[in-house]
């Protein structure tokens, strides 16, 4: 627990991180899941973890995987259903032009959530990464509208036990995604009342989002249901250590999740291409126990009236306050 | 007209550009509204011109601002509520924390809806750049959006002999703006009917949009109302001509603006800093024509085609194609 | 002094901060020079003042500028020539086609110099914000170089007892600029030894540099003479309180200014647009100092172990210790 | 031969391209580098291949890679030492902390040297995309400049019979790369003179570079070796097809390589991920011939005359005419 907050991770975190160039990875992660289970086991207080339905569960290991993270002592927070690491999604997964591939997202969709009541895991997160297109005159932008509701109707109606969440993206895979930010996914779940949503603040940030007013956007909206949390430089999704880079802006981001009273699980999506797993994850949890703490030196009712000052000094020098106590 | 479509722009664009250097101007403007009206004048096929509540339009010149309209045989497409050049709109104008400003920007909004009734003018533009916020903890994500909404709605209720749009930034003068994109414009007017949207394409780019896309949210929500061209880098609002950057996402809007079937104006929102301000909007009347003259030169049929087959060398050929004919 | 720094601030940031929507000015800030300066007084440990010629000095009030001056207990630590005001210089200054206005922009630079010199000023900043272009196909790149370096040479050999610094900025006014970040003011100034750099950090920022390597780049090459200190989005020169924004690069910038040893004046270029102004350089000295309280909690030693190290954990970790000491 | 200039690509555009996501790769190209050399053939006008050592060059098969490459009428226009595929260059290349690894780099780009001379390729190109750093203080930018230049000048000493260029980025893989732009790497090849350079057109962008002014600043500092094409939406290095985002900047960059007399290669570094491998070339090279063509159209002393008058608005004029001869 991270103050009153399950604390989970997503595993390939501890895995030996890939990229375009470094196909095999850079290291110092682990390659099997039991490799990763005991890496992840090193973070103190980490409550869940997060799997990909496919890669890390399968019909035939089900009932292992439940015996491993039991053993662990690690709830799944999340099964995550893979509509993105297959040629065959490589043109789109939900909003594909093909209505073959677009139903074989919602029945790859519908085996996870059946995999995640099983697991007595509450969430599958579907993440249209491949949805989406490279060049101009390439999307049907107002089918792709269509396309995607209906995936995610049917979807939603699948079962009750476990609730379909949509993590919004900009851009990669795809050069540009179709659900682009916390209003567009809004906007296209209008109506869906089943199906809810990840809030990923790298994601935000690559944005050009303001990570809070997300929070605030999503909660006022009912749909505020999950935290992926990394941090990045803005132009990509970097994936890097929590409060990395913008330390204000999450500062800012902790005070709107107590505010808006979010009592859900805060899951690190990260990719520690070349650091050490184990401390990347801890000091994504020092760093966000040493924010909420920052929050509760100065206290919620004083950042509430800075709120209302409108007055930009004051918020200046409340940040100040708040982490460096001077 | 540009082809079926009705041509406007605002009157500034014929005016000696400031920026926050050059507080007096660039030059080769106009200063006063007549010398701006003589160099719109010398623009063929200019239908229409936007005008400044408060600036260009009083209760006391109105009926002689209607007639130096009707003088040059221009129709009024637009007039623009002054939200947004006077300190006391500094903390805000729909979204101000101060109840009387919000007050304030409702009877301002108000009283142009009146003029723009008595000039035959159909729309009034709500843009709330003043509304955002330049540090964090600055605002009240969650207060702003009812009280946006609550503003909105006085405004629509006012009279239906105009109709009120609004126009979506992401930033500047703030920092950051509240009505930063397409989806967020459409969510914010969830039920409220009579209010419309104004697309600055310029605002699209610089939000990291697709103007297209953009073009296709707002239609298939019914709420495409009227477009403001223009270009930029897509950090800021550089207000350049049409065209002269984003030529092939330019391509792709105007033929958006066909196949969505709009019907309205085309007005040019441009800041000629430093250009000669008829010849400013005369290249960009001609930009808009040639790529009208492109869509044509392939067909709408074919560029369905393309589209449906999401191949995106086909896509690169089309573009191709459409513009140079090779 | 800020530790051991002098520290400065245009005066501007005093003034009643005008841009291009609110001509005139968003108020709280002084109109007249005197009013300004007495804003300027009620910052403690401000040791000095940045003026610009021909705004605040001339030929005929210069005794007396420097009487404003002597009484208030300030020095004045920098002259900016006014390249950037007047619509003459709308085209460029140092680099302008015409040689008729480059060869104004060395006579006008020269004539600072010379106030300078006897307001004991050790500096004058050309800064070509005019010096760049809007459009592709508008500037000749080659030529432009050429035409900067004989300018900032003529410049340079006017008197050796006012030293010429060159401040780059990658946009703004100009869409684009030509001198944009420090590797390109390093290489235009090239054998030109009597020229040095005014490091603005904020437009380090929206350059896309690292702040912390701009400074180790341009101490390395003998040319750090001067700082600029604000924040921004790094879209645009936003001018705002120091790290507020960028808090994470700034502690590493005030480690590098330390590091490299560099002596000079640290001055403040803000725009508290909307803010009070005595208020904003208070909060920026405050953070400033509180930053280099964070470099010693954890001592020059460690960050420098830290660095050598290349272990990304460990320098999340030193952040965290030195900010808040957790 | 496109016009005068040699006609190139790196084999990998005819692989199947993977990403962080689709380690697999998204399909539609070559396994086997002969499979891809298939493909190449299939390419009319292209003159050339540039392969990457160690991966399709070695001691065991270069004299076999030497008649594939003849029998299809290829040259070897660059061979690229491999410094950024394998956990161990991670850290680092060229700039690496452990001096053991900065000597490797020299070795592996030696050997690729000796190998180049074998097959006549004239240049390695010298990519120091691990070069970098993810984190604040994780660097220390003053010794890795010292690095660079030893590195480099050790490979420069190697063989004067194949010349070392360096290709500059300002990110990915590392998060941040040390050698950023075009004015950085001549600033770090001072004094180096064997050492050249390689233009990315898309790195050039992705920096925030106008691709045209680095061709100019590079030519005019006698370092403007070879052509690396491609295309992108500046946020991330896409390596999409040529001239399919940035028409107009891509049409001045082609103006900017006739006017400064290049007469080396044009080499396409793609990465058609989803696409079809031989039509992405194909389109490449067809835009790369009409942007000729239109340069054709309008004559370079015409596009001379616009230039040196610095109006925006003959600019955008001439950019319309050149494309679509309206």
């Amino acid at each position: 627990m991270i103050e009153n907050y399950q604390f989970s991770s997503v595993l390939p975190t501890f895995a030996s991180c890939a990229d375009r160039y470094v196909l095999g990875g850079y290291g110092r992660g682990g390659t099997t899941m039991d490799e990763m289970l005991d890496l992840a086991v090193k973070v103190k207080d980490l409550d869940g973890l997060e799997l990909v339905g496919g890669w890390h569960v399968n019909d035939q290991n089900i009932k292992e995987v439940g015996k491993k993270l039991k053993d662990r002592g690690f709830k799944l927070s999340m099964l995550v259903p893979d509509l993105w690491t297959q040629a065959k999604w490589g043109r789109g997964s939900i909003a594909a032009t093909d209505p073959k591939t677009r139903q074989a997202s919602v029945d790859e969709v519908r085996k996870c959530m059946d995999w995640a009541a099983e697991l007595d895991c509450p969430y599958v997160d579907v993440w249209g990464g491949q949805d989406g297109y490279d060049y101009s005159f390439q999307a049907d932008y107002v089918e792709v509208w269509k396309w995607m509701r209906e995936s995610l109707h049917a979807m939603g109606e699948h079962t009750d036990k476990v609730k379909v969440l949509v993590e919004y993206k900009a851009r990669e895979p795809r050069m540009r995604c179709f659900i682009t930010n916390a209003a567009t996914v809004l906007l296209l779940l209008r109506g869906l009342d089943k199906i809810g949503v990840v809030l990923d603040v790298g994601h935000a940030l690559a944005a050009g989002e303001n990570m809070a007013a997300a929070v605030a956007l999503l909660a006022s909206h009912g749909k505020l249901d999950y935290f992926h949390f990394n941090d990045n430089y803005r132009s990509w999704d970097d994936d890097m250590i929590v409060a990395s880079v913008h330390l204000v802006e999450t500062l800012e981001l902790m005070y709107w999740i107590k505010r808006v009273g979010y009592k859900g699980w805060l899951s690190l999506d990260m990719f520690p291409y070349r650091e050490d797993k184990v401390q990347a994850a801890i000091q994504a949890r020092e760093w966000m126990k040493a924010l909420l703490a920052a929050i509760d030196r100065v206290g919620m009712d004083k950042i509430d009236k800075v709120i209302k000052g409108n007055e930009g000094t004051e918020a200046v020098a409340l940040v100040r306050e708040a982490l460096t106590g001077r």
